[in-house]
């Protein structure tokens, strides 16, 4: 999300935060993760963003409408970008989601895409050990393809041509994850979606910067052992100057 | 570990808590994990209790010594009874360990299973994905197999006769890394000699229960969709009655 911000908006400065000490999300409560969630955009108001994006799809699930409603800044979900782009990436009309359980479970996707497109048949799968594979960094190799074809086998008999990655780590697994599905079925990343609607959204309330010279900062809530590793195969570039942030509790 | 507690004292009322909103500490640094074992430690005190055990390896790991010193009830770890089981199962000396990131990067083990035994020989792994696989449900079959197969194939060549199962999720994975490892390893669970530790410590203090009737408490910082069937995974018996606990910013 990060690079595809970055992309979209260059001028613009980005401040990340990521709840490091409290991840993953995705196997919590919809109360519990809201919570978080609250703390984690107030973190970044406080920071003086103009807007706040919600990279992650378990918290773009379950805790948006709070988000919108207590955060003072304008809100980006992952959600219904996502979905578009899945609709608009579907010939045969069977797609399919996966997820963390918070996210499938919240019905987010079912209701966006079909707000999208009501005619649109859905699959939608909790996929939870895809994010500890990313995270250990085994995303190639038997045990992702195995993982993968225990979860996805199926689908594309099932008619399905288009799979949205509904979940910061997926990415990491595209190939895996398209090794098992076979070249008919397309895979959909909402980041560059999501992106498009941050840069609109700026420019519609007349606050997109256009000549500012970008300060990324980097917050987390705990500087784990791996965090610069599994930060820099995200971003895909090392991850520059990183501090410890606490939000409560954290 | 609940249940050898039960076993070993079985008049004894036993405040439970898991911090299933912050959890896996394993993939934590040891600050953090310090921080959050101490908030969850002082709100079993404040509970009343007569003792603590720190059932997670990764906080028994890097935490013991500041819960000793702050904590105001006797603590219990997880380390030195388990290493004097491993030391006690050996023939060969040499053992292995197996943990989190943060259990096996603290050396914590490796430290004492050598104040009980200088001379033997210690192979330490971490072994992450154990973790959300017993989690997820998948500790049998052949996901769990190729995934301990990766980690650990070779062990029994190198003249290893012991492994410590150094999580609290392990346990659940015996059958799959006793198929990999073979019969001539064999697989110590620290769960009983802590037990036994702690009756001890209890018995010594004086503050044994020999004749009350328990009354069990079950304190969760999330409700997790989750955490009733891998409760039960667990403790082999449904949870009773579970209520949520705020820990500091839980």
């Amino acid at each position: 999300m990060v690079r595809a911000l970055r992309a979209r908006l260059p001028r613009e400065s980005i401040v990340y935060f990521g709840d490091t000490a409290r991840v993953p999300y995705g196997t919590k409560s919809a109360e519990t993760i809201t919570r978080f969630a609250l703390q984690d955009a107030e973190f970044l108001a406080a920071r003086g963003v103009k807007l706040v994006v919600v990279a992650c799809h378990s918290a773009s699930s379950v805790a948006l409408p709070e988000l919108v409603r207590r955060v003072g800044v304008p809100v980006v979900g992952v959600i219904d970008p996502g979905a578009r782009a899945l609709v608009a990436a579907t010939r045969s009309r069977r797609v399919a989601v996966i997820g963390t359980r918070a996210t499938i479970a919240s019905g987010a996707y079912e209701r966006a895409i079909r707000a999208a497109d009501p005619e649109v048949e859905i699959v939608a799968k909790p996929t939870p050990l895809l994010v500890p594979l990313a995270e250990e960094g085994w995303q190639d190799g038997e045990v992702a393809e195995l993982v993968v074809r225990r979860y996805l086998a199926g689908l594309a008999d099932e008619g399905v041509d288009a799979l949205l990655l509904g979940c910061t780590h997926f990415p990491l697994l595209a190939d895996a994850i398209g090794r098992v599905l076979g070249p008919g079925v397309k895979l959909v990343d909402s980041s560059e979606e999501t992106a498009a609607r941050a840069a609109t959204l700026l420019d519609e309330q007349g606050l997109l910067d256009r000549a500012g010279t970008p300060r990324h900062r980097c917050y987390l809530s705990d500087l784990t052992p791996s965090f610069e590793q599994v930060g820099a195969r995200f971003l895909g570039a090392p991850l520059g100057e990183v501090m410890r942030a606490s939000v409560a509790g954290g």
